[in-house]
């Protein structure tokens, strides 16, 4: 039966305690040759490769459907709510960007990926009755949160290609994870972020709500290229 | 004389020196009703107001030049680089979202601002004689990177509106802050940030990685209402 997780207890970290995290302070030079200290808190978890995650804004097209994205609902014990997120995860070790944004549609949503970059030929492989995938597109390293942790990320676009009658894939979770999925038609994002967070009392990750608010500014300023 | 800033020595941080951060243990229950533990980061700074930072997006207009927007550059020191961003700040105790995003606008680029909630009717203030500006659009408050810390903040769209001729306004900084202000057409936006980002060594952040993302495909894509 699945319940309402909850808080128990938050009480300070030690840092002989902290298995995932860690404080650091960072003594640096600034550009007027002042001495100064910053705090940043980063993971301990970061592989060789130097990206700690990768998340995937998926584009969902069928032939008589709108084009979706497919977004995430979590909840996050760091901000005490359910999240509304792309799908997203750390990078295993050994791993590239594109193989763990691939690994991680799959068991997070279920779609299954093949990386095919920035190109829009569609390749049919055995196998992949539901959806052909591609990644269009994956973004160089970027930064969560610069001012406050280390924590960084590659991006990639994943192009999903569904046919008439095609069903919902089947979830690959972990155990302990709970992840509930959301189809929603691109020109109808930026109003249903609105509606979970206002309304349903959900909170938006901010990096889905930029991309949702360049959806929807692009839309209303008419940009010419 | 501005010289490169520089990292001297980074160290392990203790709870009894940190100022700003803080490493939080959570216990939970989760969802199967298995008790779990989690790590988070989080700013010791959250004013009462409940929200730690505000962003702005930008979009100028001009007579005769293509929409635009402002984005800062500044070095960080928890990723060792130079930053790209939307110029961006924490909430003062006492202050609002729009006033934080005004202050910071204004501190960062010189723009000066007015909170003009979700209209597009010009005010005209005396004593504005560079720009009049209006907070469009203001977000619910969104976490920034919420599998890692509790950091949350509020983004403001704020409409820039210049006359032919208007020179660029002097920044406000504080002491030890060195901002450079970048203006960039929207159209332009999507392949500046892969230049800074692959041919220049600076780092975007997600948050504006994700803006121009949702621009870029828009257009591409082709959505339909």
């Amino acid at each position: 039966m699945v319940k309402a997780p909850k808080i128990n207890r938050i009480s300070p970290l030690l840092p002989d305690e902290a298995k995932w995290t860690e404080l650091r302070k960072i003594e640096w030079t600034d550009q007027s040759g002042k001495d100064r200290v910053w705090e940043a808190a980063a993971r301990k978890t970061r592989s060789k490769g130097g990206v700690d995650a990768v998340a995937i804004a998926p584009i969902l097209r069928h032939p008589s459907k709108p084009p979706s994205t497919l977004i995430i609902l979590q909840y996050r014990p760091p901000v005490e709510a359910v999240c509304v997120e792309f799908p997203a995860g750390l990078i295993d070790e050994g791993e590239t960007p594109e193989q763990a944004a691939i690994r991680e549609l799959k068991e997070e949503t279920g779609y299954e990926g093949k990386v095919c970059h920035m190109s829009r030929e569609l390749s049919k492989q055995p196998g992949m009755t539901n959806a052909v995938l591609q990644v269009l597109d994956c973004s160089p390293t970027i930064v969560s949160d610069p001012g406050l942790t280390t924590a960084n990320m590659q991006m990639a676009t994943i192009e999903v290609e569904l046919k008439e009658g095609d069903k919902e894939p089947e979830q690959h979770l972990e155990d302990g994870e709970h992840i509930e999925r959301l189809v929603v038609p691109l020109h109808e994002l930026y109003d249903k972020l609105q509606a979970l967070s206002k309304e349903e009392g959900k909170i938006v990750d901010a990096r889905l709500y930029h991309w949702a608010l360049g959806l929807h500014w692009s839309q209303r300023i008419g940009i010419k290229g």
